[in-house]
C-alpha cells in the first residue's frame, strides 16, 4: 500500500475531492489509515468521520457514492487528491453539488447555484 | 470580514488552491485568522507556515505569488477554496506545477509531468 504521513496531523490525512471530468472541487474530508486502505481496495471513497469517530463510506446512506477515477499524493505525502465520479451529482449534505457553494463577495457570502437534490428526501431528515 | 470556524482545527483552516482557469488543484495550505485577513485585503494568497510558525506570503521569496480570483467557503465554514492565477506557473517547491504530482498506480507512485522551474535557481538552495 502507498504510505501516507498520518503522524503529522494526529492520525488523519486530508483528502481533496474533485470531479474527474469537469474538475469542480466537491468537498474535503479526512482519511484514516483504514479508510485510505478501503478507498484503494474498493475504488469507492471511504473517509474518517471526525463527528461520529468511525469509518464513513461516502454515499452509504444516500447511494451517492464516489467512484474513484484517480488518486494523487502530494509532495509531502500528507495530503491526497481524489478524482471521482460523484453518483447522484451532488457531494454536499445540503444537496448542493459542491460543499464550496458560498462565494465571497466583498464582506458577504453569496450562494452559487441551486441544490441538486432535497436533503430531506435523500437523508429522511 | 467573513468569519471562518478557526476553533474547529486548533486555530487554522485548510485552504485548497485551484488554478482559476484550468481548475488544476495546485496545493493545500493553512490559513490563520491574520493570513485570511491579509489574503482578502491584498488579493494575494497568504498562509500560515506550520513549519516556521509565521505568516507566509506565498511567492514572497520566489516571486511566484498567487493572485486570488475567487474565494469560496464550504458548508461548515471550516475549509476554503481559493481560485488563483499562479504567477510563474508552478505552485510546488519542487518546481512542479501542482503539489499533487504523485499519481497512485497499483502499489506505486508515478510522477506526472516535469518540473516547470529549477528550485535551486528559484530558491537558491
Amino acid at each position: 500500500m502507498i504510505e501516507l504521513d498520518f503522524a503529522k496531523q494526529g492520525g488523519l490525512v486530508p483528502a481533496i475531492v474533485q470531479d474527474a471530468v469537469d474538475k469542480t472541487v466537491l468537498m474535503m474530508a479526512y482519511l484514516s489509515p483504514e479508510s485510505w486502505q478501503k478507498t484503494l481496495a474498493t475504488g469507492e471513497a471511504h473517509y474518517w468521520s471526525r463527528t461520529r469517530q468511525e469509518i464513513w463510506h461516502k454515499g452509504g446512506t444516500s447511494g451517492h457514492v464516489q467512484k474513484v477515477k484517480a488518486v494523487y499524493v502530494d509532495c509531502d505525502h500528507d495530503t491526497v487528491l481524489l478524482e471521482v465520479e460523484q453518483v447522484g451529482a451532488a457531494a454536499c449534505h445540503t444537496g448542493h453539488r459542491s460543499c464550496f457553494h458560498h462565494r465571497v463577495e466583498g464582506d458577504s457570502l453569496v450562494t452559487d447555484g441551486e441544490p441538486v437534490f432535497d436533503p430531506k428526501k435523500v437523508y429522511g431528515k
